[in-house]
């Protein structure tokens, strides 16, 4: 097998699953087993640099299960492995995800313990899909809850992602675009993630451009007449000569100068940006902005933005781009019904709320004051988080919302936020998530009846 | 657009690319400029937590290389941002990558400043690869890093990779799948990997699959019915009282009694263990393994084994899936020779090596001892580990080794390095790397030239 096919693809994507999913398919099917089952994906424990994650991920999630199939390659792949029978493969030909979806929207605020999205399905279904489902909603998650930091440092300065060189894989980088830009980025320089989902992209000049010329002002001059609105990057060398060269350039052309910024990546980028800032004033250039970039984090950015640095921008690469303190979540994807009977393991030190739930968020004068879990079905006070997003396997009307509406939503929905859950800082104490008493009651009653089990 | 279409695969990768490289390639077009260029990609420091890197993902690279073209939808694209002039994109319809490629094998240990790749190409060629070439070779050798330390901890025990619902997306759990076997560990979960690149694929149960059975015997021995020789997960109640049902099933079952191990995935580790083993050997049952998974590390599995703890297998999820301490590199794809030229920056705390590069790693009694990087053509002490692996866009014959050629290779590479280096803790002092006085000359020279430069 040559790389060349060594892409995930809808046609392949059934296969993104851990083997045990098989087997265990397998398993029921011997069995019989094919009562309907509650599947819920809820994140344990937030990671201590996180007041709340950012929910995404639900659109990739909701195609694959429209388009799950398994290929007949897919079928001569496992055939080979001579674990399964033919009657399983025969009926894994005929597999479809005919389940219901309940979920969060993309960008609504969570916390721990909190369901983002809950499978209802009959066992094999709900079991089969585990691993992509947690692994994009998962990955997702993550980034667009870095992200959100990040923008939330930025306090309205533009914010630009950078970071596709640095990611995890082609699929985490167009992903990770789309879901900065619901976490409020501006922009990607990721091409391939504005084609596929209309993020807007944006790029400024690298290094090596500057390089391949004899003199950095050619390369300045080079850049303008292709792009005279551009933004020209000036550290290549040195950057106060640099910025003096873009002052000769503006002086030598006259008003038909267009040039919309230039760009640090390196050294001190307060210090700097105030020197620029007064080289570019004091030349009358004060139409012309100041872009930072190199090594940024939202701890970096709220230092420039606290000192009060002229920076109009930030292009934001790998910090963001791998959520670099907190790249993965305690995410868990539990069974918590089956037949009809709410389920649960007792595992040491990883609870689980069995069936169904609903997630109520209280808002009081513009603030969310308080999550409560409870039992699906119940009149909590508050907005239910969890909407009907698929019924039998096909996506509702209407619950394909466009990127834009999706990043609207979330900028609402984070504006609900108290100030210390949104701030960058840990919050003492954390957003409070309560269980409903009916909630509880029904944890005890299964917890005691599966305790009792021999 | 709908995410039906939201894959990266061979066809549409021309476009994952930072929009500056488009926009450069556009302004080297329209100034002619189309001299060979030479970009060297390199880790400028290694993480605190990494003694030395495995280089991987060069497969994926070349792959890319040998197919890339920007398709009629991708200059359709690239067309509605009205920063392309038709002459450009028709350019980019002819657009092959022709240039040479050279590399250290994936799975070669490596330092900081070394380069693991250099493209020498027409210089637009070079630069619209940067963005897919970085993103693939930082990943894949992010994650073999990683991997390569968790085996080292395992000290010749089992380790199995479960990480593929946390790792970040779907190019991610597949190629790290593949990154990890390089490395060294056993078998992956995730059987796209399997189907992709031929790596092993295992799998035990799931707590799911327990509690969908009203006794935790019952969904036993219907595991066992359909796989006689499986790995049975024990801690979903109560994990010594799990391991007592296996030993009743066992004595019940008889000779026919084939399940090869069982699985702790909570709680105390080191001590379930050794109390399961004894419950086990009592029976009689010393041929039946313990495997062990949960929240597993490096420094957990050395514990482990430290302790001696009676585990066989680790299977080991998340710390290694996105590589959580260190989830990214300071690697960098930079131009050092356009038109026969050495070139570099001179930005604040980022140097650059300029010209073609070799590195030779000197052995003395089957250990390195250290490394030296020169300049292309110099006949140092050592063996050079890049190869010429790509001339004028196609792949060399004998240079896409099969993946056992390699995970051997990676073997062999990683038993030469010292022990400290091979290590888990921190080295001090690491490994020597040295620049040839040659090489240090020349960078003196280009230094000088480039200041010089008004």
């Amino acid at each position: 097998m040559r790389d060349t096919d060594a892409w995930v693809t809808g046609d392949n994507a059934a296969l993104l699953t851990d083997l045990y999913e098989l087997t265990m398919a397998q398993a029921y099917f011997d069995q019989g087993m094919a009562d309907e089952a509650v599947f819920s994906l809820f994140v344990r424990r937030l990671p201590q640099t996180r007041n709340y994650l950012l929910a995404c991920g639900l659109e990739t999630v909701l195609d694959f299960l429209e388009r799950l199939r398994f290929t007949d390659d897919a079928i001569a792949y496992l055939q080979e492995q001579g674990l399964f029978k033919d009657a399983f493969l025969d009926s894994l030909r005929r597999f479809r995800f005919t389940g219901d979806v309940y979920a969060v929207p993309e960008g609504t605020p969570v916390f721990e313990n909190e369901p983002l999205l809950e499978v209802v399905a009959p066992i094999t279904e709900g079991q089969i899909v585990e691993t992509f489902v947690m692994n994009q909603i998962a990955f997702q998650t993550v980034l667009a809850s870095k992200a959100a930091r990040v923008v939330k440092a930025a306090a309205g300065r533009t914010v630009i992602d950078f970071g596709a060189r640095r990611m995890h894989g082609a699929d985490a980088a167009i992903k990770a675009a789309r879901a900065f830009h619901v976490a409020g980025v501006n922009a990607t320089s990721n091409v391939l993630a504005g084609r596929l989902f209309g993020v807007p992209i944006a790029g400024t000049m690298a290094h090596s451009f500057v390089e391949s010329f004899d003199h950095e002002t050619d390369a300045f001059r080079a850049f303008m007449a292709s792009y005279p609105e551009t933004v020209l990057l000036i550290d290549t060398y040195d950057t106060l000569a640099g910025v003096r060269k873009v002052v000769d350039i503006a002086k030598a052309t006259g008003p038909d100068f267009k040039v919309r910024a230039v760009r640090l990546d390196s050294g001190d980028l307060v210090a700097l940006s105030r020197e620029c800032r007064a080289i570019l004033d004091e030349a009358g250039l004060d139409h012309v902005g100041i872009f930072a970039s190199g090594g940024l984090d939202e701890h970096k950015v709220a230092e420039i933005v606290a000192a009060q640095a002229p920076i109009d921008g930030f292009g934001v690469g790998t910090a963001m781009g791998v959520s670099e303190d907190a790249p993965a979540l305690d995410i868990a994807y539990k069974l918590c019904a089956y037949a009809g009977e709410g389920r649960l393991k007792l595992s040491t030190g990883k609870p689980i709320l069995p069936g169904r739930k609903q997630v109520f968020r209280r808002v009081e004068d513009g603030t969310a004051v308080g999550d409560t879990v409870g039992r699906d079905g119940e009149a909590l006070a508050g907005r239910p988080l969890l909407q009907p997003v698929m019924r039998g396997g096909k996506r509702l009307d209407g619950m394909a919302p466009g990127l834009d509406a999706i990043r609207e939503a979330a900028i609402q929905e984070q504006a609900l936020l108290p100030e210390d859950i949104s701030a960058i800082a840990p919050a003492s104490p954390s957003y409070p998530v309560s269980i409903s008493s009916k909630l509880s009651a029904y944890h005890a009653e299964v917890k005691a009846r599966v305790g009792a089990k021999p």
